[in-house]
């Protein structure tokens, strides 16, 4: 299905398209309305809708009401239409923009006509240009105060929704996670084992070394270590189920001997080894635990010559993730920026940071590849978890993917080392000897 | 020359090597030593030996004093020998180590026997070991507050000493920063014009683009990307001697049209560019000013598609220089952490970090190259300036070369790009596509 929503319009849209309009307020109220029992706009309603037309500027976006009440900015030609279909919801969107619009979205009180991610991106490119706030180390560590028990929790959240429903459009090894696509032609599937394959030269892992992942998803990383690279790995995570389902992934692959998937928190990791790797972890940590993160990598790794790789989601300027985001998908996440884990991972270990590498565009391609699927799957997915459930996840990636696109999300691979290790590679040309995965 | 110290001892050393022994305080007075004047090592003195000792833990360097007394705690055989050839230096060794070490070397009144850089290596590593308190902002502020007349007068104090001077020890192009050195077989000529290319490439540069560079230097940098990437360029630089050179370079090589050098400060750029960059300038900054250097990157760069690049000597942990090379050499300089630039720099206004490569080893072997040059000019360089300045700088480039072998500072290359900017490179492959300059 396309990315323009199914459901039948519960509105007729007035088009309204003057140089320097503000409002068009047909004057017949359409007989559908009627029969549902909207009323038509009034002054205040129409004066709201100015509101929040005024915090897009001049993104290309029309926001209409329920009566077909329309407002519009820009010059160019609308990318999206977003409508509102209820007095109630018109309220909600000015007290709370994001819980708002995300709930709204999920229950069918707004619509959104057009093109569903480039109206985000259009929305997202209005909030990156204004200017911002810094928010306060307080409210950070507040909204991600994470502790094991909630750390826990937050994962049941999202990640033990089962299995089936994650295989319906994840890609066959199940790699929730950033893809890397080294060629433009790449499928997803062959994007993630590329990315699990640049991971792995970026830690320069070497046959019979000892490796400890916190956060190990559905084991695919960890298999990959594994039988790719010859290493044995202790694999650690809180959600049961990708744990189960990891176990039975490395019995089947015969390589259940060298793999040891953990079901526990990254703060109960013991060991030493050569190399500690956390791929779509950091993002769960939150920022007042960063410090435990940090100890807990310093005394997994080797003292003279350890090395790691933190692969996550950041940001360019400090600001808690969408109210919405973290009450609805992630709850206790938080997208640092790459100061924020240089400081409080790197510095009082006094770790080296070897490679930093931003791949938010692989991001934005490995999203629309999993919305594309997500979609495909629609009827699937709402009759097992209901209309609300598909679209707030089909928001959820379709943000995600606006996101990444216009930069108000970031990807970043920071590799390092022990301060003194004189091992480490001389330039990264050997990550680029082949570009296509070395399987 | 060999790094060996090249004066004529002035004490005789006493072999001691107990396994754990810590003095050993010959008997008999060496005749020379009471020609001298210097008087037998008193009880007062040994202890104050042991304490220096002591701070080298366990290092395999050995600590004698005028009359040949020795002070060892390593069971390994000494790399190198410290001689303290008087009871004032011992004495302000203890109160001040890093000025007395510096200062009673240049002015002969410390000998360093054995390996000069391995000595200082075992020291570096021996500190970077011990426990570090992080210095507060205060402190690191204060001292590099490098008003535009303190670092006109900064600059002035290191890099007008004479092109002449400079033209003894670096490469045919005059670039006194960090080289790369893509295959290992490459002479320091290659590897400067392999790190400007470096550079470029990470720039992404196109014919007729627009540049400005903060800190040019001699000018090499601005007239390679002129000459090999068709761009035009204006370059900054407070230094009146390098800008002179500079400009006369461009004459000669007939692009005196397509490279301006404006003898200013950085913050006085004005204009607006495809792309910012700074080579070796940012170490000269100071953390107080890293908001100025970020509004000036903002306010040259493209407000869509600018993109940036800084090079600079950093470190792993917050800390100011030591305190000799700030007072003798490099005034108002102070190696950021990453956290602290991606923080100050970056974080304010939304530019994307896309790349970050630590060359830390090229570093130290960029400075084994200038230090074996430097050496071989001795006889020049002293008739010149005089032994304590020859003295003072064969320290200063074997205390640097120390440290970027042993950690104890590092080399970032920072890529950055407005975070809008979707014209980022889709990976890095096309950096290693050809290992050698494209030339």
């Amino acid at each position: 299905m396309s990315r323009r929503s199914s459901k039948p319009a519960t509105t007729l849209e007035v088009t309204c398209r003057p140089k320097n309009s503000s409002f068009d307020h047909s004057a017949a109220v359409p007989a559908r309305l009627v029969r549902l029992g909207a009323h038509v706009a009034s002054a205040l309603d129409r004066l709201a809708l100015g509101a929040l037309q005024a915090g897009l500027r001049s993104a290309p976006v029309r926001l209409t009401l329920w009566d077909g009440t329309a407002c519009y900015r820009s010059s160019a030609p609308a990318v999206a239409t977003v409508r509102i279909l209820d007095g109630g919801t018109l309220c909600r969107l000015l007290a709370s923009r994001e819980m708002a619009f995300g709930d709204g979205y999920a229950e069918g009180r707004i619509e959104i006509e057009g093109d569903l991610v480039r109206g985000l991106e259009e929305m997202y490119r209005t909030w990156t240009r204004a200017p911002h706030r810094r928010a306060s180390m307080w409210s950070l560590h507040r909204l991600a105060s994470n502790t094991v028990r909630r750390a826990r929790r937050n994962a049941y959240h999202h990640y033990d929704l089962g299995n089936d429903f994650y295989r319906l459009w994840l890609d066959r090894q199940m790699v929730y996670t950033c893809a890397y696509y080294p060629v433009a032609s790449m499928d997803l599937d062959a994007a993630q084992i590329a990315k699990m394959d640049h991971v792995c030269r970026k830690l320069r892992l070497q046959p019979g070394e000892r490796v400890v992942e916190a956060g190990c998803g559905w084991g695919a990383l960890a298999l990959h270590m594994a039988r790719h690279y010859g290493v044995s790995v202790r694999a650690f995570n809180v959600s049961r189920e990708q744990i189960a389902y990891a176990r039975q992934r490395a019995r089947e692959a015969g390589c259940a001997d060298r793999v040891e998937f953990v079901e526990d928190d990254y703060r109960n990791v013991t060991g030493r080894y050569d190399a500690f790797v956390s791929v779509g972890m950091v993002e769960h940590v939150g920022p007042g635990h960063y410090p435990v993160l940090a100890e807990v990598i310093d005394r997994s790794l080797d003292p003279s010559q350890g090395r790691g790789l933190l692969h996550f989601i950041g940001r360019n300027w400090r600001q808690p993730l969408s109210a919405w985001i973290r009450q609805r998908l992630f709850p206790g996440a938080y997208p640092p920026t790459l100061a924020e884990v240089a400081e409080a991972v790197c510095e009082p270990w006094n770790l080296s940071i070897l490679d930093v590498e931003n791949l938010r565009r692989h991001y934005a391609r490995t999203l629309a590849e999993w919305l594309r699927r997500f979609e495909m799957a629609e009827r699937e997915i709402v009759q097992r978890f209901g209309t609300a459930f598909f679209r707030t996840w089909r928001l959820y990636l379709a943000g995600s993917q606006a996101a990444f696109t216009t930069g108000w999300m970031q990807l970043y691979q920071v590799t390092f080392a022990r301060g003194s290790d004189n091992q480490i590679p001389w330039t990264r040309a050997d990550l680029y000897r082949h570009d296509a995965p070395a399987l």
